[in-house]
């Protein structure tokens, strides 16, 4: 097979954060350059790219100029705006594609994307002005999740439909745009798959991530989830189906919700309904860095490169062990230094100045039980 | 204790190439911001650099600008000029310490060193004319080996004096500066202790490396070395002395001779005897990126910034496992397609565009028996 990059290459990345700094880093280790490009000229992925742009992501001067320094675009984010992906496109590779992208920064589209990939989700209705959210409201009933179609992440654009709650005030809340209900799901727990396609059709996915979220914010996953063998497979098989259909290159990640009794005694019915796709990498895949043979970083550049997919296995895989990832939110950074001094830990910080509540500072991977004990 | 450095604090690099390179990935790891010195525009350690400075390190304004963006220095190469070293450490903490650089830089000085520490060598004279090389010569015998007293590496700057050689020749070709004499020493193995030591004494051992050479370039190492219990141990002894009397900070890595019969039978009488102290991280150690708890670059790192040093253990680590790093020298890069799609293998490209001979472009990483076949 052809490779879409050699070493040496420049990968474009939109966006420049603690994922596009850690696809920076995987980058690196494989010989390839990086351009960055984001708005914000403190964004902590710049500190370790071989070039950096600084502009908004409507800039076409700039845009047509970072593309004429890449072989190949990709992203961190899903929200970039079509007409910037279309811009990219027409001047190089970029993956995962913008029909991609377009599927998975709407909502709505997604719902409906794996309602015809026979996939179950919560049950949605479209909500565009507060009279349909009424007559949404009388279907789907209460508690509900009114959510904005576009730019939401980390609980932001959504808000719990609660009895009594005024329609069009809470309609107005979210800025009167686009939105969609969804009924409230109620989950026995939270997973994600993250999983990687080449364009090859080459699939690879991780051990199942099992999420716990404090304040719509990821706090911390383990790995392998603890299910019943049949639910993990589904749940891979899913995301196959949904990389498949999008003819997907790059690393993945779908959550999903585990409903029904999922104790592992698997005699209970269990069903798994796909919450939201993450057309990247993912924050739940973090523990790879350490936990996994081939981190999810360095996946994603290989998907996107169109080189072979590396090896997925989870490190700390004997009998009894698993790999636990703690995100380290706002104030949680300030124990650095215990971490650091804890045998085993695998400390990560991002490089952002200031801890402000809810953002991500860095985070933790533990073999547990660590094997140097 | 208090830290000497905190996140986001900024590392300077003196050396590009790739143990700057690396050296540079380990800290933005950290949360740490790194400014690369170094001559060459092409520098690999660029890439990945929060700031770039390209100037001789000869060059005093620079060298002082440099100093004033940093709240610590440290370097990839032990040639650093002493001039350069007291400019630096007049501005900001050098790590390892200017008085360490001095003993390592010299190939005379460092012998004194170890004599000093009653640490066996191979039996060396001072050369400082060829006069003092044919003196040298009767006393040490032939073959032995005439090595510059500075700037040598993988090779340079030694030349091997066989029966019959014209001494005033080869003391010329070398440049006639100052030389010594060494003995060869008919050794069984080569091996390589690569450890850390912090400001505070704390100190880690990696796993002894068995080094393989091929045209005076290290071409693989093998972790752990097959060696006697005993003998490793004192190996690790040997640098914790050597550590100690330098007040060193950082990873050092000493290079050693196995003298006699290495079998693992232990009664044989085997003998180690030290060839070489490099102050800094060491291609030998390459292998603890993918094959240790805490890799040399993170754990050099962590030891100037006087933080906890990382566990130094090693993956891999089941009976029977052990981990092998391959350098990819020259042409030997253009095997990364191939190594890309080998279950396991881990790859490092150093982003050098010019495989030209001798030069080192990557390694690749195994555990072996590979976990995942």
């Amino acid at each position: 097979m052809p490779f879409d990059l050699v070493p040496g290459a420049t990968i474009g990345i939109l966006g420049g954060g603690q994922l596009g700094r850690m696809l920076a880093l995987a980058a690196a280790k494989l010989g390839l350059k990086t351009h960055v490009y984001a708005e914000d000229p403190e964004s902590p992925a710049f500190d370790v790219a071989s070039m950096r742009t600084i502009a908004p992501y409507e800039d076409e001067m700039a845009l047509t100029e970072f593309a004429g320094t890449v072989e190949l675009v990709t992203y961190e984010f899903e929200n970039v705006p079509s007409r910037t992906a279309s811009i990219l496109s027409a001047a190089c590779l970029v993956r995962p594609s913008p029909e991609t992208l377009a599927v998975c920064q709407d909502r709505l589209a997604e719902k409906e994307f794996l309602a015809a990939a026979s996939i179950k989700t919560a049950p949605y209705m479209k909500v565009d002005d507060a009279g349909a959210l009424a007559r949404a409201v009388a279907q789907i009933g209460r508690p509900s999740i009114l959510k904005t179609r576009r730019f939401g992440y980390d609980g932001k654009g959504q808000v719990l439909l609660r009895e009594g709650a005024d329609l069009a005030v809470t309609f107005r809340t979210l800025g009167g745009t686009p939105a969609i209900l969804e009924a409230v799901v109620p989950f026995a727990k939270e997973i994600s798959v993250v999983a990687a396609r080449g364009p090859d059709n080459a699939f690879a996915a991780y051990d199942i991530c099992e999420n716990i979220h404090e304040n719509h914010i990821l706090k911390s996953t383990r790995a392998p989830a603890r299910l019943p063998k049949e639910i993990a497979a589904e749940a891979v098989r899913l995301t196959r189906v949904i990389v498949d259909a999008l003819d997907y290159s790059g690393v993945i990640a779908v959550e999903m919700f585990v409903v029904g009794e999922a104790d592992g005694r698997g005699d209970a019915r269990i069903e798994l309904c796909v919450n939201e796709i993450a057309p990247r990498v993912h924050n739940s895949g973090h523990w790879t860095l350490d936990g996994a043979v081939t981190s999810q970083f360095e996946q994603h550049i290989r998907a996107i490169a169109g080189w072979p997919l590396g090896a997925p296995n989870r490190l700390g895989a004997q009998e009894g062990e698993h790999v636990e990832m703690e995100n380290l939110i706002g104030e949680d950074v300030l124990a650095w230094a215990k971490i650091l001094g804890e045998p085993g830990a695998c400390l990560h910080l991002y490089g952002k100045a200031e801890a402000r509540p809810g953002r991500k500072m860095g985070h933790v991977t533990r073999i547990v039980p660590s094997p140097i004990l």
